[in-house]
């Protein structure tokens, strides 16, 4: 990826400052929505079945995160992707908790049959759960065992690539090297620091930066992804830095979010930890 | 307005501490609690048509927020509502994204019409939209063509009072310029910073305090509203002087919830920017 | 107590790292998890009938919150608590705002009746109306008359103490002085500060606490809970001490997480202020 387009795919962002419909969990929609404005977009949130299709249909791009599902939402899910799918708005599925419940682990394979998902960004044992494959569960963390390694990382960089092909969408696997492939490149990411999972949503909110990346960069589907990969994994590094000896994972959210706000492409195109398998 | 009545309308609050009943949305729900708490009151939240008689009736006020309605928040609502009404207490109604979907127009419309509603606070596109206006939208944001600025300032202002008359509501539309008018006086409020749009809630905050102050200074409807709003630009022109290079909007929200926590009515006097018009 | 059992109490947390699933309230749901992840266990929110039994299965204890009870999430209480009892699981029954409506009254009675509660925390209100007495309300927060004092000790301690004996529960009450006892030793603690008082949550986050402390520690079931109570006591002390002059409840929220995120065993040892009575 020239270094060039990773800079533009965060400006655009701001510069369009696109309107993402996210129906989501409530435990970090807070986050969400602040990650939305700090990145530059704009969010809705909106999850009663009678209302998703017409805030579908005036914003530019769809999260569907299956966090905290029910059987209203995902209802309410179906009805704004379908709408979404119409208007060919981007669609992000993030399937929060896959493998941890049979109802999550058939509703994230029923929205990706149904609806024609974008991108799909989730942790290793989420996307393996989302793809058939069987794997332990640490509930909403991935498993040791599922941690993307140098070792194995042309293993699972086929895996990602072939998930892709299946599916259509663009692939984005995060942890502590991160995979982002549509099917033939494959971009490992290290950015990122374990801090991020010791605050609930980080995740959560680079699934919605996702969605908001896809809606400002139609021409650069994989890119776009990368980018707001490395833009949350290199917000996490900033904000890592600015920890100071009283502040634990209270302050380390505040940051996150402010080193959101702050970046711009030429910031995170200069912080880039990333190359091409 | 004379001014001792802004300070006595902010120490009021901490005085009396009124209890808030919210029905509001899940995305800023956390805020708008600690945003109560902050200003002297107590927050309540309680959405179950079965709940929510009891829990008005201990209560207060009621601050009744459509940002993430659905069919069964909706019924809470009118029966809250109804108990309120029955008990005197003052309604706050918050018309989150009115005019971006048919069932959020619809239903701040029938709130309105069937519940005694003491304020109408909102941004100019959503009280537009719940006017019976024809406006774009631009999701839970004003759009940019509803800003109220000083060269529409009347025009506006006439439009606040004519929706004030009719509906026997305080109307307390913010933006740039927040007005707040009862029907004769109206009150132009320059306080307020453009980074209270870079987070989320800022409005829904603010709406859950109109019901604190309205709880607690029943005498004067009109000023106490006006407090209010004064209260939360001033409280977020607190806190953007406190921002530091590092900071984005995730400082800004603790910020703006410290200046509220620590506003006095002598404080909120030496800072208000307010006029008749 | 002997001083040594407090440390392993919560070093205990770090090393086994419970999963906790918890049913709680929308509004105070985000702190609730970062408090988990603060303290060492990590979080799983699941209220869907159909996804909560999966979802306890794989934890290792559930938190029963009736903050925003609603009429599915009440029939999601009783499934995960029957399969949590099935597994042996620690249940924390948390009935906020018993006393405040018939619902929140009748329906943490029913769940203190149907489930084998291991853990009921709530301030004295809520528990005297969990015990069926008759109290004044303030909605979510104590009423004043409820306050435990040096005066009334003794005699709160026998409420608490008898209703141990009744319901075979550890009961944990909190307020200006605490009270744990499974109905013969009873710890008083007086840890804490009244800025917890002016943030919401700070209840919440404990009962979730209170769950992973007893899933760390199944063989110290009391000692487990005044530990977890001990815990968040002396972090907010540790993060009032941080109060600067400008900061106000949104920031004394970051230091209470960054409190419980910083402390160990040894730290709470030094810092408890217990007493058997």
């Amino acid at each position: 990826m020239e270094e060039f387009i990773l800079k533009t795919m965060c400006d655009n962002v701001r510069a369009a400052s696109p309107l993402v419909h996210s129906i989501t969990n409530y435990v970090t929609v807070n986050d969400c929505a602040n990650a939305l404005l700090a990145c530059g977009a704009s969010p809705i949130m909106s999850d009663e079945p009678e209302d998703v299709g017409d805030i579908a249909s005036i914003c530019n791009a769809l999260t569907i995160n299956i966090g905290t599902l029910n059987a209203q939402t995902i209802e309410s899910m179906l009805i704004a992707g379908r709408r979404s799918a119409e208007l060919e708005h981007p669609i992000v599925l993030d399937p929060v908790g896959a493998g941890a419940s049979a109802l999550r682990t058939r509703t994230a394979a029923d929205l990706l049959e149904q609806l024609p998902i974008t991108v799909i960004r989730g942790n290793m044992s989420e996307v393996k759960a989302l793809a058939g494959e069987t794997t332990a569960t640490r509930g909403v963390d991935a498993c040791p065992d599922d941690a993307v390694t140098e070792e194995n990382l042309e293993a699972n960089a086929a895996f990602a690539r072939a998930l892709a092909e299946k599916t259509k969408a663009v692939v984005a696997i995060t942890g502590a090297i991160d995979l982002v492939t549509a099917g033939e490149a494959a971009f490992a990411i290290s950015n990122g620091t374990p801090l991020q999972e010791r605050i609930t949503g980080a995740g959560c909110m680079l699934s919605c930066m996702c969605a908001a990346y896809a809606a400002a960069n139609p021409d650069h589907r994989v890119e776009a992804q990368a980018a707001a990969v490395i833009a949350m994994g290199l917000a996490g590094q900033i904000a890592e830095r600015r920890m100071a000896s009283e502040d634990g994972n209270g302050s380390f959210r505040t940051y996150l979010l402010d080193a959101l706000y702050l970046m711009d492409g030429t910031g995170l195109e200069a912080g880039a930890l990333v190359r091409m398998l």
